[in-house]
């Protein structure tokens, strides 16, 4: 059985546990602490073109937690920010189809706050959208019985596999900082669609847009792990004191800090993505040749597919892929994805027999 | 200025001022376990047609709190109950007007549950689309990703004044014990409701249907104060703890009490909504001769309309509306709302200037 | 039966009801927003010598929510000041015998905070052990492992009676000060602390000494309502939706508004209670005369007395107390608490039958 | 630097690593639902002699969430259990010391619950202890006021490496089953504490005895991950749901199950445990030997030792040890910590230099 289901579905890129048994029976302290940790964390600041000053922990008002963190998971971290950066009786706005919204089973609730959810076409918020929500709500008679707009979350790529334009991603920010809201990138597969060759936007242009993102591990090459890069330094106070909270400051940190070093030195990260979409694209197109309607427009890894249910059944005595929806009583809908581990050979065998 | 803005405008029904004046010196023990607590409950169980068992402070599994609790205020009583009935990963299927969902900022996100809002015509949640939520979480592959549709909220009347039928009822509360998801009802104008001439169901039907409701005191004569019943005795554990955690154990319990006893006797609660009702369809009558277009087929106290601009500016030296939306250039839809405390002449006067 | 038990035990001051009475047929706004709510807490600031602005509804940072608010209780009113001034992991420091560490049933937990609980004397927390518990944090290798201390939370008069000297007072707002953390001061009996014969200092400098306080209703002549005061002008942010959020807001806002117009107006809130405490102190010189134990040095309404089981038992046939603890085998506790209710003919037959 | 400072300051034991390097490229389901994750938890459930049936998941009150569940840490696990265990009304009972209290960052009260923490010697929490606590509650005329206690945390061994005895465990056991309270038992080092010399009790009969437990692998050889054991079926409900809410659903679940089953297979686990208690056991007989005053009774791999500034001075250019506290002018009180890790030759060479 050939697995185009997920990007995590195997373990990791083989550099990273090499040097996992290289680094095994090194003393270090704990917490992230570590220098695997600090060297990672500087090297993902200086990426990102923000300070790579790893923060002070002086008492309240001034205490600064540093611009990156290393975490254990994508849901995890989004809890963890949006826990950090709402008071009470604020919410997030959001694209109805968000992975917050939709796939963490209540987590942004069950710490206190409402998804603003927003209906979408693709799961991309636009400006807009975002300035109707600010306004809809600013101009209430009845505005504190209601709740306020605290900030904004998006995803890059989409939880279909769609890009922001670097036009779109400069008016969200800009409409976000007309109204003092952060704006938060979700980047679990954000080298899937930094390198996807449709991408008009840098690293450095998104950290210079965003208030707060992640760049994401998991899904991308590593055991497990993503990085968050606080990349506006009003955001960064008392961070660490959350984490630990929030169970995500693993005791051996050095973990992260050894995965994120070998995936971001020598562009291993970025060269792993852009293999996977290449692979998936080469999947599109002949899924496009072979006359396959395709569900979205997803210049990413992830491909999502209208087959029909015949033609569906002949292929999963091979491949597993991801059952989405029913499309009608004949056609389902499925999702292929490629990652960092898939192989040519399998994509080439796939292309065969679809 | 006469007021039509809202039903809690005034004070309350003088009976209740004089019953407050007489008993004012009295001592009695706090928290609502004084006489006129009790008997206001025990009252309020017998015309639901439920136990009037007060409960039992028993340790753990067999505490039960009584099947009748007065407390302060709706945002309240809806927190505490939802609080009370749900696991940390359920949430609330509610229609996206519910007051749950728009108007408590966000007060059940920020007691850890999420509102799973549904798209409704005039606020009616229907039976099938609770089956829907309930049958689409549990056939998704991800289930333990999502949330859990724990219980189920309407308000009878809607926010826009719209009335459930017994069969509607009948069918919402089949399907919820189908499910074991409680079901449970807003009744924060339950009286303008059980009242209007449109009604086909009881106050005693309706607690055979729901598994918790609360009749409305705040909105309906009294000076604050809302009814919980809990017509279920699987959901009256622990709820006294609740309700002072919450801080909605009034020192002076006593208050809601005199106020409910005040109400229920004489069917005093019954005769001021069943007037508010009179005139709120007899100005709706008027409207509807006058040729305006009214916004909701409302059968009870809350009317909306559409009205010109100009005529509304006219309108509005003289009376006090609550402005909902503009709805094109030149017209706006306004509520027209009358209480318990509203006066004929007032009505008479409003009806010749419209 | 003579009740000595607490003073909630009877309705209000009568002048309050007459208020009540003449206005009752008022039309006003809700949600505070009446003039009788605007002129109270105008009154409220003045006496506190801070300022009596109302507050701007600005967008986000430029918010203020006016210096004074009208809560309904006392449990309410504490978690929301903690809710609004507290960080996600910072903790309030209190006494351990403080009501929010023993008497609310968790409120400030469930809202998430722990209570830092130190250990005292007479619930009197001292400058020292605020600096001992912030110092000990600061030099903690591990301080992201622990909570941090985020305000300081003291009872004036504590929940046996006592009274902070202007010196403690002093003494804790400069260390409060020194380190940024909020002063919060419960006041559910302020005005049997301030007038106390003992007492040496003022609403005024107590006001000026505070960051946040509450001047308490429910226990000194209102039906219910407690006014907060927010003295220093940075915690003011974000007050009215937090109020909203907790279920704080009153739709008849007036009610409170017009109790804390009546007591404020003319003294008689202060009237109430210097009268109350002067009962209790002669209760208690009685009490010393016929060689009574006391068992606190309270110079308040309240009155803590190690008795004899025997003569407890026959004054119980007369009076109803508080019983507190048994104190060995032939002695009890028990709490003797005057009111603004309270009669002369009650204290002095008391006073015979001791 | 040699460390002796901690339990997590290398990798891994190199089976571990060499597992994950065989199993790398191998491609299954995510969210622990791959065979290496369901072959660890069957083991485990039968070394703890419960049932290894994994759960089904059913509707509602018939949901049950299997037996074991791997999680990645402590703080995590902990929260995790005490939210999935309380109402919102209740605490957790805990020595004063417990890690729940201490060194969560108010982990246990972000999700809403108190820690009722109790003073004791050396962290262990006395059957008589929790009677009390539940004694006091059940018979205060105050009940609803104040945090009902719902369940009982203890740590084995405790912070400082003590242990309980097998009498000790069965009398806490049998008084929290008299009263319906859940026994949870923190193993964050359970194999120190079982593989101890003077440990009396095995892993069974603690199953037998606990409701929930868990088994730690971050301090004993795992890279990180701790297994969940739900002793007794009644708390098996709705756990994946809570464990994908809090983030603890890691994606590549096999990891911890690979890091498990690896442990588990052939007494891994328990050698290199044993092994650390016998290096610890042997540097506390140099220590004693030498006239050293120690600080604790401790027989497990922690001990607390006190010790002259001077020497300590000394000792610290070579070794790394965990600084606890000052005792005097002279005296500081540290803790050196074995481990899976040490090596026979740091031990030897620290007890030469002691």
């Amino acid at each position: 059985m050939i697995h185009f289901h997920c990007d995590y579905q195997e373990g990791c890129a083989p550099e990273i546990l090499a040097r996992l048994q290289a680094t095994n029976m090194e003393q270090t302290i704990g917490y992230g602490q570590d220098p695997y940790s600090q060297e990672a964390k500087a090297l993902i600041a200086k990426l990102c073109g923000i300070d790579t000053e790893q923060g002070e922990r002086l008492w309240r008002e001034k205490d600064t937690a540093g611009s990156v963190h290393l975490l254990v998971g994508g849901t995890q971290t989004n809890t963890l920010v949006i826990n950090a950066l709402l008071r009470p009786h604020q919410g997030v706005i959001a694209a109805d189809s968000g992975h917050i919204n939709v796939h963490e089973t209540g987590a942004i609730e069950h710490c206190g706050h409402k998804v603003m959810a927003q209906a979408t076409s693709d799961g991309k918020l636009t400006a807009a959208q975002v300035q109707d929500v600010i306004l809809s709500h600013l101009y209430d008679p009845n505005i504190e019985h209601m709740v306020q707009p605290g900030m904004v979350y998006i995803s890059f790529p989409t939880e279909t596999g769609m890009l922001y334009t670097k036009q779109e991603l400069t008016a969200l920010s800009a409409i976000c900082r007309q109204y003092e809201l952060p704006l938060y990138i979700d980047g679990a597969r954000l080298g899937y669609g930094l390198m996807a060759p449709a991408a008009d936007i840098t690293l450095r242009e998104l950290a210079a847009l965003a208030d707060v993102m992640y760049i994401g591990g998991t899904k991308q090459g590593a055991l497990f792990g993503e990085a968050l890069v606080v990349c506006n330094p009003k955001y960064r106070k008392d961070l660490r004191y959350l984490i630990k909270q929030s169970g995500g400051m693993l005791a051996k940190g050095r973990l992260i800090g050894i995965q994120f070093l070998t995936l971001m030195q020598n562009d291993l990260y970025w060269q792993l993505a852009a293999k996977a979409d290449r692979q998936a694209l080469s999947i599109r197109q002949a899924l496009l040749d072979k006359g396959y309607r395709m569900a979205s427009e997803s210049p990413t890894n992830q491909q999502f597919v209208i087959i029909a249910d015949d033609k569906l059944n002949e292929l999963k005595t091979r491949y597993l892929f991801d059952y989405c929806e029913r499309v009608d009583e004949a056609h389902s809908m499925v999702r292929i994805c490629t990652s960092w581990a898939t192989r040519d050979e399998d994509v080439n065998q796939l292309i065969h027999d679809l």
